[in-house]
């Protein structure tokens, strides 16, 4: 992975960060790579995370879901950081035939279902706690439906949780396939674990691959942000958002990123958006949104930084040739439709440039290797501007008010917060 | 539909509009709506957009797409405007089987050729101009695929261009049915015309309960955003954004308004996005983003207006009765899917709330007219705070600079923006 931070620079964008500041702040990411490195060593909560590409057991996994292998079709059952990581995998991978159920919209719970081949679909349930409401309750739901379509949902199933808690209970008593979630990391942080890996490994993806890249992206942080591309990464971020780029626009040019980009919005959100700090993750994707936030990001205020995702290969489709006047110089038999997107990321670029708009150039491999590297890249340069910014990185106190809420209004239990819902303050317009 | 702006109010929300302040923006308000129903009058460039629910002609789009009704599926080739109207109608009308071509990704483009069954597929070309590089550029390749399956492309086309260009032309040559694009509407605002309503007719889909609820919405205008949701949407948002909610993230806790939030991000990016003005507006999803974004949104800055969007009523799929300790609450027999979705609605709610954190509801039917009547009332809030922040709502002026760029690097004339691209500042870290 190489990250150029040139266009991030206070002599050409506004906000920027000079080459001055970014050296004096060297001096402090020197420290928290130190730190990085202890809480590594030791397995601490978080840090841990970043062991995952060593201490994942691809062999394990492909045992677990051998008995799956044959289905085409694969359904993840989870939420958040238990569903994010393994949608970013398998697309990134360019495996097909993944579906998830991520929400609780009965419509869109029943298309799901209505969609797949059932026979032929393996379900992958995930939740650490084995508690996770949404996703306990979809998967009663999906149990059922496979049972009305004639399917042994016991023979479809496996199953990735803690040590103990319903779902490690139910795959004992069922004798499900079961696999742990890895100790001491947060689910956004486990993209490179079984949470993460097992949906690809079924579809036969290179899940070796990635957990290659993962251990590369670890060896490259380094002392110095300028030896280390995530570090360099998260040092601009965190510079710029304390000038004022208090946004991150992720803009990957690659359609087989589009789920990276929702996974480095929790990544961040949920990682770094606390003590009122915390830049707000902005997905998009290049070059659709050229016609559609570019507008925007040339020409609004001066406080998003805008992370462009750039492909190292593009596959070869030619452009058909045509006579069609205007259009020669694309349809000329030997444009093809990569150099149309490779000249459109750079027009983009150089046009936030000369707008003064901060941007900075990701350029990632289309390989499981790429992948495994941008993901614990990210995961690292997060865990950098969190500790540069001093908040507990790992976790994600502020969901709790509203999780007791929901419980308590759906006759969990007797939680104060449910009394809030009923004493919203309202001003309605019909 | 019904706003709900209670939670935006200066009592509750930290920046929060007092109701004296928008009793003094309301007069404000009326000069607008005043404007707005001249423009519309006239049918003005850019507010003949809101006359599309009357001037939308649905009989002359069933009778051209009449010979593709055959049809399981439809690829829209198109970008932006082109594009996303299209798809936000036919995924909120439930149809299933609506692809579309609106990058240039070549391993995607490739992708969605491969997954598609061409002989039983539609396809839809939208460009205003009918020069489109993106569009088309897919389209020489759509054709060229079609034709390599043994699938005559003439037969299975529509197009929707303006009355002159290279697409018009290739129509009239190969003798496809052609819709018009609306006059003096941009591609942004142009979801209740022949644009956004054409998939959604091929694929059987209600379009004319579409226009009923967009003529509802226009209907429902008025001298005082008091009594007019659509204003008294834009009023908060406007208000809001002056009080520093810079961020306007859309979550609709329906899945079938995903792309919904898109359509929202392109209205509001391009049309607002002017003169360092514009909030910056990020596609969330509820309840997924739940555990993802809302760390974020409680405990970060308070720089974010929530927009809430709540359907009026769910389809009933119960949760399967279970005997798990500790779900009990859940698969209690009578417990559905949408009752938990409705408590994890009101209880994000009352959390932002609780944390001061700005946000409203909509509340919207899951209809065809319900549908209709979202969008319409959309574009007139975003109309409003155009008009409230004085900059030139209908064009979009800064993408040019990029579309030249790229123009010059794919030698297609002489352009100074692609020398720029040549002089990029570079800091390489990797």
């Amino acid at each position: 992975m190489q990250v150029d931070i040139g266009n991030a620079l206070s002599d050409v964008a506004r906000p920027g960060v000079s080459e001055g500041a970014l050296e004096r702040l060297d001096e402090r990411v020197a420290r928290v790579h130190e730190r990085i490195e202890r809480g590594m060593a030791d397995d601490e909560f978080g840090y841990a995370a970043l062991n995952l590409p060593e201490t994942t057991d691809a062999t394990e996994i492909r045992e677990a879901v051998e008995p799956l292998t044959d289905a085409d079709h694969v359904l993840t059952v989870g939420i958040g950081g238990s569903a994010l990581g393994a949608v970013t995998v398998s697309r990134a991978l360019g495996l097909d035939g993944h579906a998830v159920l991520d929400n609780v919209d009965p419509a869109e719970t029943r298309r799901v279902l209505d969609a797949l081949p059932l026979a032929d679909t393996a379900v992958h349930v995930v939740s650490k706690s084995g508690t996770t409401a949404e996703t306990l309750a979809n998967f009663l739901v999906v149990r059922e439906a496979m049972t009305e379509a004639g399917v042994d949902w016991t023979e479809r199933t496996v199953v990735t949780t803690g040590a103990d808690g319903p779902l490690r209970a139910a795959a004992e008593t069922e004798g499900l396939p079961a696999l742990d979630v890895p100790e001491g990391v947060p689910g956004r942080f486990a993209a490179l674990s079984t949470v993460g890996l097992v949906p690809a490994a079924i579809l036969g993806g290179d899940v070796e691959g990635v957990l290659v890249g993962g251990r590369a992206a670890r060896e490259s942080l380094a002392l110095s942000l300028f030896d280390s591309p995530a570090y360099a990464y998260g040092a601009v971020c965190y510079a710029l958002e304390n000038r004022g780029a208090t946004t991150n626009a992720v803009m990957p040019y690659l359609e087989s990123l589009e789920p990276f980009a929702e996974w480095f919005a929790q990544l961040w959100a949920e990682s770094l958006g606390k003590d009122g700090l915390g830049q707000t993750p902005v997905r998009a994707l290049g070059a659709t949104d050229q016609h559609s936030q570019l507008q925007l990001y040339r020409a609004g205020r001066h406080d998003k930084l805008v992370t462009l995702v750039q492909s190292s290969e593009r596959p070869d489709v030619p452009i058909p040739e045509t006579d069609v006047a205007g259009l020669a110089y694309l349809g000329d038999g030997e444009t093809t439709l990569g150099d149309l997107v490779d000249a459109e990321f750079a027009a983009t670029e150089a046009s936030l440039a000369a707008a003064g708009q901060p941007n900075v150039r990701l350029t990632v491999d289309p390989t499981p290797e790429g992948v495994g590297e941008l993901l614990v890249a990210m995961e690292a340069a997060c865990i950098l501007v969190g500790e540069l910014h001093g908040v507990e990185t790992f976790t994600q106190p502020a969901v709790e008010w509203g999780k007791r809420a929901a419980r308590g209004l759906l006759g969990g239990g007797e939680f104060e917060e449910a009394d809030a819902v009923a004493e919203k303050r309202r001003l309605v317009v019909e």
